[in-house]
């Protein structure tokens, strides 16, 4: 097969079939396909796009690039959430220990932060004891006894996605829908997900700004699922505002387990419980998003998530006497405030620069090879639509020593927009997709 | 300066300024950027294309990465001609003598056959004896003495365009205008060509089939050469059938010699008048066109076109007795004949059919590394246009002991179409652009 016709017909909108997209990635893990000629054609890609069929088989060349998680011997429909990333977003901790003592299966396979974005395996990092390497084995059996993992990815664990990635971020070929798609599905569909709920965060915080980008993006999430044999939905979810009250890793695991006291920002627990919802009946839990919903907040409400929680920790080597006892969490030295600048409404949040002020504290890595301090963070008392008083505190630093102090107060003086205007308080999920309506 | 950024500036259709091309193109070729990166970049040219002030820079900087042929010494206005290549096009070798009869100097670094086009050096080969090696010195001297040169490329002879052109090849980037009009230019211009006349084929037999993607590139090369500070003017002309009678190396050195005796088909000669009358006209050696072609048509008819030929080719160690004895040039051991199957009018031919005809007799290179047979080749007798008896000769193959002689035949079957309608013969030029007008 010639490459360069290949990343012709692409170049000028047609469409790959199944050998032809098979001999480019395969070629290009074994060295047979050139780097360059891979970058061609992704940036042809970014260009044409792909049909959601030609993207659902390239997700499928790439799942089958490594390591598949064979979950067959699990019972019930394992079901899964993924988020494109957001700022505060430690939904995942929460969701999985509910939906399993809900009765369903999650097989959590989860990434580290970059960028603004926080990253879930760095949040259970902040748990003392935590193990996120389980063996295949090992997470196979937890699952069947606890209904809920999360693990990190192998070096064996969709290498394609991994290549691929790699030369998407040099390339600037990283914002290509099909490609986003393909990258997440294939890693959904590896970890043994039979269905999905894919939480697409649209705002200033997220990676898709724009409602109009992030609808793309989920309508093709689903498309692509749906043609992979996946049960998925979409849920588009406000991020022009952090989620709940923490961003910093230690500072989230506080919010997380003041949800599982059904306590907590309601705002947190709610995205949690409507995603939930959504795995509940996708796995046959439930027969409506409003019984899922009773059934989760009853959960909530009644101890039993957080038991789970524990059980799912302590599985994992985690310790889960932080339940009881928060001091084990890890705690920044020093307080500083961040105070309302004058009198009046908060018109918007700029929630990219709030994940970097979070980020130059030490919390977050703006290269892979960057370490994080878990302690560090902030406190968010105030969201959009609410009145302030001159001096009033709108942000709590937690940071070590000052450092990145200065910085991070100046993110967030351009950050938080204050003005007259009323607001009304930003809805939390802005729309909703399935494969009836994508 | 980051590379991904200035991917993605031109990915959004951004005009890159003169320091971040200058980035990418050094950078490639001193390797702190890398080849995937490069190939990302020319595909966002394809789809994006370039300002011509932004190709007439990227042009700048190609043409500086290697030798610049300095003629500053060489009195005179420089002028040369450029043919983006077809079937038959024996052009430069009447023309760069013709205009150096009357007085121009054309400063002429020509290329090898690839594809279905022939190539001037590989026509040169023909002629026992010729150099195409000369040093640069070599060169200056020989424009000061005689008025024309026409040599092959060094590698120290725009390694950019080399290398760009190499990547392009296996990344399906070659068909950008941008892309073609600046691997063009920087070669032109770092042979020391100040005043150029582009001879854009049109047609099939030519890299531009249709008339409106030959218009593009035209008004880009006269664009962007004017860009660059060149006198620049372009002709579209006819590749909807080969150019003159012959096509093959050592053959359409016969029918040079027929040009230059004042004999040999109307179309190449009027070809060559027409464009040399562009180059007369740029080098301020004519008032007018029509001046030009006056002088150009006496030069011809009265032997000195000729005489200069022979001058030339001895400067270059070529034998200028092939003109006197042309039993000293290359001839086929076997002939055959290709007859009209019908009676009726040739409707069309499928010109680049018939280059790969004389390609696969041995007359052309597939891939580079490919020996050329300099004897065989094709004379066709008749054009687009032409009345035909059944059975009346329309091509003979020169051939050497059958090789290629079947596949020849039966692509020219397909490729010379008769039929009953009456068809006017082509029009030889097509459209004529300068500075004015592109």
């Amino acid at each position: 097969m010639n490459v360069p016709e290949l990343i012709r017909k692409k170049r000028e909108g047609g469409v790959l079939a199944e050998d032809e997209i098979r001999h480019l990635i395969t070629g290009f893990l074994s060295g047979s396909v050139e780097a360059y000629q891979i970058s061609a054609f992704l940036m042809a890609v970014f260009f044409r796009g792909m049909e959601p069929s030609e993207a659902a088989t390239l997700t499928r060349i790439m799942m089958k690039s490594g390591r598949i998680y064979d979950l067959s011997s699990v019972p019930g429909i394992k079901t899964d959430k993924h988020s494109t990333g957001g700022v505060g977003d430690k939904v995942s901790l929460v969701l999985a220990p509910l939906v399993a003592a809900a009765g369903a299966v999650d097989p959590m396979v989860s990434g580290r932060a970059l960028g603004h974005t926080g990253g879930t395996l760095d949040k259970l990092d902040s748990i003392p004891g935590y193990r996120w390497d389980l063996t295949e084995e090992q997470f196979r059996r937890q699952l069947e006894k606890v209904g809920c993992a999360i693990i990190g990815q192998t070096d064996d664990f969709v290498p394609a996605d991994k290549r691929l990635y790699a030369m998407r971020d040099v390339t600037a070929t990283v914002e290509s829908i099909p490609l986003i798609c393909a990258s997440i599905l294939s890693k959904k569909a590896a970890s043994g997900a039979e269905a999905l709920v894919m939480d697409v965060k649209c705002g200033s915080g997220a990676f898709m700004a724009s409602e109009e980008d992030a609808l793309k993006l989920a309508r093709q999430l689903v498309s692509i699922g749906t043609e992979l044999g996946m049960k998925v939905s979409a849920l588009l979810t406000q991020m022009n505002q952090p989620l709940g009250t923490t961003v910093g890793n230690a500072l989230e695991i506080h919010e997380v387990l003041d949800v599982l006291e059904g306590k907590g920002p309601a705002d947190t627990r709610d995205v949690t419980v409507e995603l939930g919802a959504e795995m509940l009946v996708h796995a046959n839990l439930a027969a409506s998003h409003e019984e899922a919903r009773g059934k989760l907040n009853g959960l909530l409400d009644d101890g039993s998530a957080m038991a789970k929680f524990q059980e799912w920790v302590a599985a994992q080597k985690g310790d889960p006497r932080i339940v009881e006892n928060r001091a084990l969490l890890a705690d920044a030295p020093d307080r500083a405030g961040f105070d309302a600048p004058r009198a009046g409404v908060i018109q918007s949040m700029n929630t990219r620069a709030i994940g970097v002020a979070c980020n130059v504290l030490g919390g977050g890595r703006v290269v892979s090879s960057d370490t994080i301090d878990h302690a560090v963070g902030l406190e968010v008392h105030l969201k959009v639509g609410a009145e302030v008083k001159a001096g009033e505190r709108l942000v709590t630093l937690h940071h070590r020593g000052g450092k990145g102090l200065e910085e991070a107060r100046k993110l967030l003086a351009e950050a938080i927009v204050i003005g007259e205007e009323p607001v009304k308080p930003l809805e939390l999920v802005i729309a909703r997709l399935d494969a009836t309506t994508a």
